[in-house]
């Protein structure tokens, strides 16, 4: 246990200890953060402190503005910092706990910190892993027995995303303008995004890259996994569907994706590790792993819609749903050579359950809006797609003996479009 | 004219002053110059010597490893630079020219100067704007009456594409290996790709960029778009026929691009801007410009087969044949209120005449492998898709009278598959 006191439904455990980027009011300053409890552990402030054999050379990444050098060291790297942070940490180690000058100047109240994205994101890529939602899709547009395309199960799908607009939780989503053709017998029109949507989803950033050329063989992958997020994928279902077709999501996608603000390091995952399900057929050898490597993460939407105070979870899904898993998403995404490099992120996919309180999107929780959400008993307060003021809020977090390891929140309030014609 | 000689046939005449960043063997740091004939300028050296009113402030921007930071400036600041540049390479102008140490120091044989990526490319983006090529697609994988899907001549359709695996011109590219599904009525296969393509393309580098949530405007577009140069967008074709439905070309495309490493400026090739083919129907408003903003540049691809010692120019294309201008490809990106950053990589798509002989592919021009290139009588020595040892080398220039603005070489050599199982 620590010397600093944490609330057992807590997201930010002894177990977690997950890395952040932040600021104070008072500091304008990137610096790297620790979540503990309701306090961040300001690294700069003691990267002294980090006199491991690894780290002692190494500690001015701890000093850095983002992640991305942290990242970039290693597994072995990131496992002695976090032993040490355990240690610095402990209520059996004086060093932090009896040095009230530095307690003073490296702990802060976490809801004075205003955060930031954990890292410079040179590429994102966004994946389409759970099985659920590739076949309520594939059945809403291509029908049941063309639900999954024939390649789903031979490999994780993935398509490039736009690594501008990733944003950290908490930043206003304007509602996008753009193209869409909402009667198939007609000319597309041009105005505000109808169909406004969300995608539940957890993404992981890269650690170390590979040359570009020199694919990452999947016993190596987990060498090259830093940590995860949650993130909100938020989708202009109209627009997409229109643009789609042949080359994938462009403008329906780029105009914003959110990341929760705290890395959740792989090591503090691994206690909550499942088998994923049977892969039939079997893959090819490039993805083949025996160790187990998804995760029991207990996944929520909350939608506070304009009209009401109190908001509503929509959604309970679970990261353990999710088909392929994050080594093998990064032993495919490099087969060909593609470079990896650190703090690249890669999304999940949304992530569906079997039943329709777990799906990820409001396009199959409202089954392509047939099926509105009620927020009263009269259907007259009632969602089928997002609403300008609507706040999406996902959380995540895995439950252990007493204590969670958590992810904090990913949330996003929309905003109306822009005049423009 | 300048008091340095160029040839008639060079592509870097006085009226051209390309930007790119290089480094020498004697000197590893990476420097920004303009080329001029066989020589390159070294801003780094003359940096001082800018000291207009808009630049004054800015010379260390010339003093960068990348171009980044000048991309940033705008477009007033680009012509101001511009202006001094011509300016000090006059032959009239004794500022350069009768200072025999600086020029000693600022000049160097373009021949000995290693060339890197002129940026750091936050968000690479591939367009699909060239009509001949998508119908030429679109008939090959879909039939004459679907050629064309419904939303192309509405819109232009693009992919977001992958950042880290662009590089400069003169690097090798690695077959990738991958799945494919050579028999559509049996499972798919692993191995290296078989019918690896090239793509000719042209892109542009965005110069400043847009905050997220606020569309760049057709009108003000013109001021984001700093410079163009020629790309090689490399494709595996049977990887990506496999994994591209539904969500578009992943691995099949981010194992390499190829650009040229000369930036050419727009102001460069304002003198051989061309009004575009009429567009039917009449493209939305936020699509909508009535100047011309296509450009005539004489686009060539050689390819050098492993097997002969002489290089074979396989087709000549030219970027007039684009249906979509630079200008609608940024509106477009951004209309959903998606960010661009200085640095960003749009490109055309690949850019196909309409006969055989201006085809930008190797899928186009042997017609999916059917009409062989022959490179004897016999028909011993052909090509369907490239080999292993095979180069392709893209060109282009615009002509002018007794003087080019060309772009130098874009050009690959494809290495062996890895041996992977
Ligand atoms: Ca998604
Ligand atoms: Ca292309
Ligand atoms: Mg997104
Ligand atoms: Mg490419
Ligand atoms: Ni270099």
């Amino acid at each position: 246990m620590s010397f600093i006191q944490v609330e057992s439904t807590s997201d930010f455990s002894y177990h977690n200890l997950p890395y952040g980027v932040f600021s104070t009011s008072d500091n304008a300053n990137h610096r790297i953060g620790v979540a503990i409890g309701d306090f961040v552990l300001d690294l700069s402030k003691v990267a002294h402190l980090f006199d491991g054999p690894l780290m002692k050379n190494n500690q001015h990444v701890l000093q850095q503005t983002t992640l991305n050098q942290f990242m970039s060291l290693g597994h072995l790297v990131w496992k002695e910092a976090r032993l040490r942070l355990k240690e610095l940490l402990s209520e059996d180690c004086p060093i932090l706990r009896d040095n009230s000058e530095l307690r003073q100047q490296a702990f802060l109240e976490r809801s004075k910190c205003i955060m930031h994205l954990p890292a410079q994101i040179g590429d994102y890529t966004d994946f389409y892993s759970s099985r659920q939602h590739a076949t309520n899709v594939g059945i809403m547009f291509r029908g049941k027995e063309n639900a999954l395309m024939p390649n789903w199960l031979h490999l994780p799908v993935g398509y490039h995303g736009r690594a501008s607009s990733v944003v950290i939780s908490g930043t206003p989503v304007r509602r996008p303008v753009g193209q869409m053709q909402p009667d198939d017998t007609k000319p597309p029109v041009f105005g505000p995004c109808k169909l406004l949507d969300f995608e539940l989803e957890m993404a992981f950033f890269v650690g170390p890259g590979n040359e570009l050329g020199q694919p990452i063989p999947i016993e190596k992958a987990h060498e090259h996994i830093f940590g995860m997020v949650i993130m909100n994928d938020w989708s202009a279902r109209d627009i997409q569907k229109w643009e789609y077709v042949p080359l994938g999501p462009f403008t329906a996608k780029n105009f914003a994706t959110t990341i929760s603000p705290w890395v959740v390091p792989m090591e503090a995952l691994m206690p909550f590790v499942l088998k994923g399900e049977e892969q039939n057929p079997k893959p090819f050898s490039y993805l083949q792993h025996d160790d187990p490597y998804t995760f029991d993460v207990n996944l929520e939407v909350n939608l506070k819609i304009s009209e009401l105070q109190e908001e509503r979870t929509i959604s309970r899904s679970n990261f353990k749903y999710m088909y392929w898993t994050p080594k093998q998403q990064l032993a495919h995404h490099t087969i060909t050579g593609c470079n990896a490099r650190p703090g690249d992120l890669l999304a999940s996919g949304t992530i569906s359950g079997e039943t329709k309180d777990s799906y990820g999107s409001l396009l199959e929780i409202t089954w392509r809006g047939k099926e509105p959400i009620l927020f009263d008993s009269e259907g007259k307060v009632k969602r089928v797609f997002l609403q300008d003021g609507d706040t999406i809020t996902m959380k995540g977090f895995c439950q252990g003996n007493g204590y969670r390891v958590g992810f904090g929140e990913c949330s996003g309030t929309v905003l109306p479009a822009l005049n423009i014609n």
